[in-house]
């Protein structure tokens, strides 16, 4: 690198400094920090609406798609969820400092591996204001600093967050330099980010496709792959046919815009027929549009207007929207096949009653989460019980699935001797 | 990328879908082929002993240097130690399929998360006979498929290992496509290598700095930063003299060209007069060179020729040979600074009798590991009882510290439902 941008290296160099002390605070200084973070995100409503106002007045002002603003908005409801959320941190808890795989060698040595934090955490993120207040009290609770570089069209309610955030911790004397956030709209401050693995060890995207796969690409540190989920739920010959209709109806409609919504049922010629009517009558009811393949389509009829032939790139497709692709395989090894070819890694689930091919789809499945006869919008960090999550990665290395704080940290061995030596 | 040799993207193709079967294959299949290797390698010592010697007679011929020649040569002895290496890894706990963290959810789903193998590792290695055999072994006993590819130097020996280990694991029916070695000793391949993340999931160089870097900058894959230790070992004011000159001898003489082996001693000002020369003795008997700062030039004397003033650049270099670097710093506190600045994050040790200073240190030494009174030889994957050993990272994310077995999986999450929708 040549020149980088004097905040982004003097950020840079103030977290890494600080990441030395957050490592080793206690976890009660670390939850008095992230009470007193929600506290002032709450005293400071007025400050951080305005700052958000500025915002929205110049999306508008420059035309932005309303989805678009709908993200960007930082409503009292929402700044008051926001602090709960952040108040929810302090009482999940501290991964740091937990031993595990500890023994004693033969020659006395006590070993074990200790779990410590990874060092400094950088986020790149789109327009989303609850990222700063989430990522950093994240971050905190599990010993690391933060590099917080958000979109241009928040950059307002970012650095008012920013100023906030470490009033608070440093009221709490925890050191502000623990978050740092990038003020700098320019984006060649971005290409300069991802190079900066000498400060950053690991670099969460936080935003659409094109972001996450700009950062995998060009970040010269680990960086987590996530939030793109291509989900299939295969509907196997004996799958019963009131549940498939109920659990693909959740898996599509819950929540179509998360990365762990259904995008494409496969189904067994054998199920077919019973599944696939009630299937789509019930996501008629919702709207949903269905793109099927010609089988799939002789069964399902033209439907209201919501139906219509799949082209080949139903397959493969994330829609993010009320669109389901739906195509009939003639075998679970069909339908493993074009999971494999098509799917992302992120979530897979099977319907069946037939313990044998539960089994089976489950151990020839490769993605971080496989379920069976359960909607796949389970895929997620709260729900699998681990309080928060960072993100849902489908990077094999490291944390794989939902990540939450213990996935914010390494391990060092610790080895404890009296004077061993090797023979 | 435009074009990749035709070898190179046939080899990773067909390593790939191997790769799907090696993941599902039980404990015992894995460990018949294993040992098929092993027995192979035995009965077939004359073909590649010979295979060798046209590595070595081409190698005297172009005039590489001695100690290139010593690492390439194979003896009989080599084979046989080779063989038995491998026959161990049939011996070894297979991580596959152990599952953990499971829990039952309140609305009823089994989750769990499974170790499952990571797919295809790619091993780029220099002149190393035992690597083909040692990591082929490691990543069929762990499912994985992998793709060798060795320096031009070894190519006989490298080709005719890869034929032995192929037909081993086809007589014992296990796809031979499991293991793949790269035949072309085209330098452009191994640039080409380290862009095919679509088919290898990890990246593992085995031989020097240069290869390393190389690698870890190159690759679009995850690699292993392995075998880089500027190790340390800081002598506290409260050390006992006669431990500190038995751990800094073993630490820097038993194999001066290991990783592990210590590079830099720091002491504190009131342990130095005892340890310094005492410790400078008994390296003396073992012909270390050591370069010195003044305070400890002045302590240990300027010895038979083998002490020295020390430059700048004897901090933070991993002198891979019998040269040890000695500083006096004024306390734990600038030891700590100094192998936060110098230290690559291998190995460091305190040696100490004060039991918060050794607590201290390893809280706050960032480093796989961190050793309280013993050897930093220590940092293995035998020592530790993880059986073998793929490498020893220095990376954060994954795996730190040595890698065994278990370092070669990675896990997904299999949830088991009865038909559960979310809320």
């Amino acid at each position: 690198m040549t020149t980088v941008a004097s905040e982004l290296l003097s950020k840079a160099q103030a977290a890494r400094a600080a990441s030395r002390h957050v490592r080793s605070l206690s976890t009660g200084a670390k939850n008095e920090a992230i009470l007193a973070i929600s506290d002032a995100l709450e005293r400071e409503a007025n400050t951080l609406l305005a700052a958000n106002t500025l915002d929205m007045d110049a999306g508008r002002k420059t035309g932005l798609a309303a989805a678009f603003l709908a993200r960007l908005e930082l409503t009292a409801e929402g700044l008051k969820s926001m602090a709960n959320g952040v108040r929810t941190v302090a009482t999940l808890p501290d991964p740091v400092g937990e031993e595990f795989d500890a023994k004693v060698l033969a020659n006395g040595i006590r070993l074990a591996r200790r779990r410590v934090p990874l060092g400094v955490i950088g986020t790149i993120f789109e327009a989303r204001p609850e990222v700063p207040a989430d990522i950093s009290s994240l971050c905190l609770k599990s010993g690391n600093a933060v590099i917080l570089r958000g979109g241009s069209d928040a950059i307002n309610t970012n650095r008012a967050l920013g100023k906030v955030i470490r009033a608070a911790l440093e009221g709490s004397g925890v050191p502000a330099d623990a978050v740092q956030i990038i003020e700098s709209t320019d984006r060649a401050l971005v290409q300069q980010m991802v190079k900066l693995d000498a400060y950053i060890d690991l670099l969460i995207p936080r935003g659409g496709p094109d972001l996450v796969h700009f950062v995998n690409a060009e970040a010269t540190m680990p960086s987590i792959t996530g939030g793109i989920g291509v989900c299939h739920t295969y509907v196997d010959a004996t799958a019963d046919a009131d549940m498939a209709a109920d659990v693909i109806f959740n898996a599509k409609v819950q929540a179509p815009a998360k990365c762990n919504a259904l995008d494409t049922v496969l189904v067994h010629p054998l199920a077919a027929p019973a599944v696939l009517p009630k299937m789509a009558a019930k996501l008629a009811s919702a709207n949903v549009e269905l793109h099927c393949d010609h089988r799939a389509l002789a069964l399902i009829g033209p439907g209201n207007g919501l139906v219509s032939a799949a082209t080949t790139n139903d397959w493969g497709t994330e829609f993010l929207a009320l669109v389901l692709s739906v195509k009939v395989v003639d075998s679970m090894d069909e339908a493993i096949e074009h999971i494999e070819t098509h799917g992302s890694g992120h979530t897979e689930a099977i319907l069946t009653s037939d313990y044998a091919n539960a089994m089976r789809f489950v151990d020839e499945v490769d993605a971080g989460v496989v379920l069976v006869n359960a909607s796949t919008r389970f895929n997620d960090g709260g729900q699998f019980g681990l309080g928060a999550e960072v993100a849902i990665s489908t990077n094999k290395l490291h944390a794989r699935g939902p990540m939450g704080l213990q996935e914010l940290t390494t391990y060092k061995w610790v080895a404890l001797g009296n004077g061993q030596v090797r023979g």
